[in-house]
């Protein structure tokens, strides 16, 4: 997407497949920097720090780890290192094992040097997917909204399901995006998303960029605007969405997609088809929901009077933490994916034909 | 309520009926100072931005500001202004009209040189009324709660309504701090409530001094718990209570009442009956929801690294902040109030018996 007069993507090779360049997503709103990511170690920890995030985001990156890690070593040994070091990374987006199990597999088939190249072919295969899959996600949500007759289409989202979220284009603000640039009057309420502001600082951020509509909100905000009649549909990311249809997203998910219903306003989920999780029903989590350090509500960054970006501390209550919810599938109105826009309980039939 | 090892009211008349003590509650938790308020103007000003907040403290502090305008002059034209004055310091919570109301009409029947020393006499009065109905709140909230068969007994509380909500002991904590001085186990999850986080700031701190087991969590966390069944009650006060049982609270209280009933959780309001406006119903708000400024949202308040507190700014993005939502009856448990405990049908004949 453009920022300022350039087009950039989250995520991308270098030309020489000797490093990576992401933006470092914990610098925005205050600076937008490309940094070069060398090694399998430097994209494990930019999960870590979250410096890449989202869903779909972190699964391409762990994609590049491997092919940065074969740049050194393509043995069998660090091939197993690589997946061991990449799966602890970060607990909950299914995107990220879903890539890290079919880059390992396709790798592991492989002699060791044929990998190598082989990596940074799969690696810049499933970016491209992504925004193949972004792209048709926007197509068919923009389908899907352009007959709303209202004058203004008012959208609520919650954290951060823009093109940062993915390697461009994004899951929820796609069909947004799209919207506009077909002339479309969109206005986006965003839940500033606490404890991380992902809202605040990464989607407000994205749709200045794009020049569209938008209005920051506390997080609690949102049910009030319900109410009043100030929006029209409810649109989020997905990290993982069940076979039967419930979805595990941003802490704070689950209470709009209640409310939503409450109100009779559609409640939408746009996620690509590899965020489907087979094996995660209302019977079985099979996965823990990350609890993140307790500093991330106790301290804020932001600029001081010198408009240097700095960090304060709010206190020194004890605090929890948790980074998602789950919403169960009767809050969900319809999934949209690459493949159009579906009902929870059509899931199962896309994913097994 | 006991802050170290001295006890303190939220607000105090001097001894000589010249000033009155406050608590500034804008520098909480990062100072505790109590400041003289000396004139009306004083007493605006501290409505205004907050260093005096909650829907009981407010009313007293409203009955204050006559008595110190007395003090300087007891004409009718200074009691129409300072009633005019009031009437405009802050909107939704209906306990300031009932206060203003009530003292105005009081002081208007007399002459004015018995005014002075009257006014003094009736704020003192509604102040000792406003204890004595939080401790019975916490009576009755305590008879409640005391049959939960819980090791430990979870709250959730949105804002504060704490005793410095009040001029002590407070209306939602009120049953809480019996509880634990009884020697119940409880322990509050404590919503951190942007954007003035009123939650992280007041009711932490509260509970901390009370060395009552608290724990802060963002407004995004509430569902989450209350679906892994980590609450077995919430429990808030109100600024404004109809007839009919509608609350009109903090923004933010709606999303947790509408998930708290979804979730068989009972959700609870406690609030003196001064709380109760015979003219806000389901049909008629005959009130604006306060919206205040963006900067609320767009600033944060905590200390630098040095330990200074400074305001730091988290971007420049518009925002809009409403600071109360309304929750329909359907969502109210019960209503805690100094007469007891009852339905929100039963409101109406506790009025008019």
């Amino acid at each position: 997407m453009r920022v300022g007069s350039k087009y950039y993507r989250s995520i991308e090779a270098s030309g020489d497949h000797t490093y990576v360049k992401i933006i470092d997503q914990t610098l925005i709103p205050y600076e937008f920097k490309i940094i070069h990511l060398n090694t399998l170690h430097d994209v494990v920890r930019a999960i870590k720090l979250m410096q890449v995030r989202g869903a779909p985001l972190i699964g391409i990156s762990a994609a590049y780890g491997f092919a940065l890690s074969m740049n050194l070593d393509s043995s069998d040994k660090s091939l197993d290192e690589s997946k061991e070091l990449l799966m602890n990374s970060r607990p909950t987006a299914v995107n990220l094992f879903w890539s890290i199990n079919q880059i390992y597999d396709s790798l592991k088939k492989e002699m060791p040097n044929q990998r190598r190249e082989l990596s940074w072919v799969l690696a810049n295969k499933l970016a491209s997917e992504d925004i193949k899959n972004n792209i048709s996600i926007g197509f068919h949500g923009y389908n899907l909204f352009k007959e709303n007759n209202k004058k203004t289409i008012n959208f609520l989202t919650h954290c951060n399901a823009g093109w940062l979220a993915t390697v461009d284009h994004g899951t929820a603000l796609s069909p947004i995006f799209k919207l506009a640039n077909e002339g479309f009057d969109v206005h986006v309420w965003v839940d500033e998303t606490r404890p991380r502001n992902q809202g605040l600082s990464l989607t407000a951020w994205e749709l200045s960029h794009q020049k569209i509509k938008h209005t920051v909100i506390t997080d609690n905000a949102g049910g009030l605007l319900m109410q009043e009649g100030l929006v029209d549909f409810v649109i989020v990311g997905a990290d993982r969405i069940g076979l039967d249809g419930q979805v595990c997203n941003k802490i704070g998910t689950y209470l709009k997609a209640v409310v939503a219903k409450e109100n009779n306003i559609p409640f939408y989920v746009a996620a690509p088809l590899n965020t489907i999780d087979r094996n995660f029903s209302v019977d079985s989590h099979n996965f823990e929901i990350e609890c993140r350090d307790e500093s991330e509500i106790m301290t804020m960054k932001g600029r001081d009077k010198s408009g240097n970006v700095i960090e304060i501390n709010l206190g020194n209550s004890p605090a929890y933490n948790p980074a998602f919810d789950i919403t169960p599938k009767e809050y969900v109105t319809k999934i949209i994916c690459e493949k159009g826009v579906f009902d929870t309980g059509e899931i199962k039939d896309i994913i097994n034909p």
